[in-house]
């Protein structure tokens, strides 16, 4: 794969996947969406079904990584680093976009976040539409949420996905997507479940800038966390994937 | 594929992916049905699984497309025309039988939607079950939302399926099926997801007729929004997916 | 396979999913269940990974039908019916064991079924569990549900799985039950969806005699409607198949 | 497969197996937790995308069984015992580190499980995170409740597993995992299907333990009843398999 392939791969894999999940979060939250309060099942499928779809179209351009944990996951397993940049870059420039797009798809919904006369619906804060908000903020203990959460997804992408060689099936992808929607079902209680640097940092530069009304704060205080966390997991992923098997 | 085959595939495809689709619609709308209130998730895995059912069927025959966005961005991608006025025709004449099947599934509920003695429950509007209906009327808006979802259901298609040749296996549908359960879960607040010319306007022209008690407006002001916005999408599919693989 | 063979598979087969089956909506309906009135999602999924762990079980022996209709309209199709009363056969005996068996997991709760002291809760009837009910009593209509509905599983399951041969790899079962799963969501809200004269029939029979406190009526007055109506819709099915494939 | 490769992929399968489902339990029970609260379909599909997890990981080094009661169902099958002990060993393992990951993902929830000012909310016992507890205290019942579940999963993954050789695809676990779904939509209601002695005992070992406040009683006059079922339930599904198939 070039460079080149790789880049547009992940940008419009990672697009998609952030497409898919920031529409999920806002189809859940705002006013004026048919999917308002239809719950956790639903934002766990959004996403899952947002990796199925990113990663099922960038798998014949770049493999459909979308996730610089599962990259760098790749890279502490096979010991290659080169390219691992290029991902990367293609990622968060792809989140940016996704977010965008999510914004887009949403725009009468957010532009609509204003007091409504005659209504009890006052305007919502919208980050947790673009980032992860930590329900009780404790860097430690969100840390290791999101580093275990991230590895509970790594380790079973590495374990199977080189041994295996599925690629061709779309089975591979299907699972994985699945994996994604257990995780967030299981293990997103406390977080919001990043499990993916460029998911949380991309869409959150993006909400910085957006021109929505009462948006709120983006809270960049927190923005190292999701950060830090997935990559700790990604790389503990490679570790434990070389040393079991 | 004779243009037989194809018209007779996109028939039957078209017409079981309606009666899931109105089908699901009417489950969760209806008064006296089983499914009442059950909300968006239910919607969305019932589009999605009238989607595996029809494409499945349709596979041998025509390859299932199903959806006017989708051939349009096949013969974007291709450039070949010759079969797309067989396949919208046959899209158009399944969406159309498929609304009177599910309206006949839903007979005796339908013939319930009158004033009930005793009750709080008033006549409902019906046109929701048929056609999508905007949150928030906007035009542009609405055609952005359309325009987005399209692309990010045709793109995948075309990503992987035109270069793995997966039809044997059934994942293919499978795959697809769930992209559609993800895009109305995070795509379809705003308008519903035609992201189908004909699944609006087949079952719109059905509702115009049917003679359902108390079932309010058809709504035509708004019919040439869902057929422009999903087709907008599926050529832009093509022309990313030509620019980009 | 030896008509040994289909008769053990398809009671295996047949009460694995009518274990699952009743064994879902006594979790959904009965007192003291940890997931009582969890929806119609429940239900639907609940079916529909009945299919699959009956299919998925039976296929080595019998192919797996598990039900009356799929064996009609495949006999329909291929004009082939000196197997068809092994496999009904056994259907029948199947879909009684699983019943017994349903009516076993749930034991205390069913035993429970009585009045409380201090709750407002009553005693509930307990035929919903085993059998269908409409939610408007309609011979006409709920047999035009039952036909359309059977057709809607049969049909995709002729067209696909005797054209592909995909038994081997698990798949076809996974997409059947999916589409078991989108019957539900979509098609089953005024009857119940039957779809299956042996899973409403025997049942039935079982719940006739089984020692359950306050159980309520059999209601044999509509028993012929899921019986009538699938195999209408079964043979429907291989009638179409014919004329379109 | 050598004894060492069985033991780590049987930690390793089991500890992600018990992450996932510990985590979704504490998702849907913990205050402060996004999941709180969403329903028994969320419980279902996180314990089963929890199979599919660990399942998927463990396959290259143990072929994934993560439960002794399918440990036993296959020796049963095939007169083979020797590994059994490596097999449930670390099962047993597995599931202490897989209850203790959950317990460090919900840490600030935990430790947050004790009286709030100026709230209706009161600490809650939290065993049901780790261990099953059944709705109705009835050991014979609850015995025949968890023996019948068992049998309903190793039967199925006897008969498809044993004789397709399905291991290469990822579709067998994919189906597994979704078998596991339905056993706890349909089947889980009067006793939280443990339905793996290793699934129960292991945490309640790590229950008795953990520093958590107001963590209440760990219920040993219980444990017995989840360990022998699903026993019963696995040996019964290979005396099946070996009679019929």
């Amino acid at each position: 794969m070039s460079n080149g392939d790789i880049f547009v791969g992940e940008v419009i894999g990672t697009a998609i996947l952030i497409l898919f999940g920031a529409g999920v979060c806002a189809a859940v939250s705002l006013r004026y969406s048919k999917a308002r309060a239809s719950g956790w099942v639903v934002i766990a499928f959004g996403w899952g079904f947002g990796v199925l779809a990113g990663a099922y179209t960038a798998a014949p351009l770049s493999g459909g990584h979308l996730n610089p944990a599962v990259t760098i996951g790749i890279a502490v397993d096979t010991g290659t680093w080169d390219t691992v940049w290029v991902y990367v870059l293609g990622q968060m420039v792809g989140a940016m976009l996704g977010a965008v797009l999510a914004y887009l798809v949403y725009l009468a919904q957010f532009q609509a976040n204003v007091p409504k006369v005659g209504s009890a619906d006052e305007p919502m804060p919208t980050l947790g539409i673009f980032s992860t908000i930590p329900e009780i903020r404790n860097p430690v203990a969100n840390i290791v949420t999101e580093t275990i959460a991230t590895t509970a997804l790594v380790l079973p992408v590495l374990a199977f996905g080189l041994t295996k060689g599925l690629g061709e099936s779309g089975t591979q992808a299907l699972i994985v997507s699945l994996l994604v929607v257990g995780i967030g079902l299981s293990l997103g209680g406390p977080t919001g479940y990043a499990i993916n640097p460029a998911r949380d940092l991309g869409p959150r530069i993006v909400h910085t800038f957006l021109p929505i009304p009462n948006k709120g704060t983006s809270d960049w205080g927190y923005a190292w966390v999701p950060v830090v966390g997935p990559m700790l997991g990604g790389a503990l992923a490679g570790l434990i994937y070389n040393a079991a098997f």
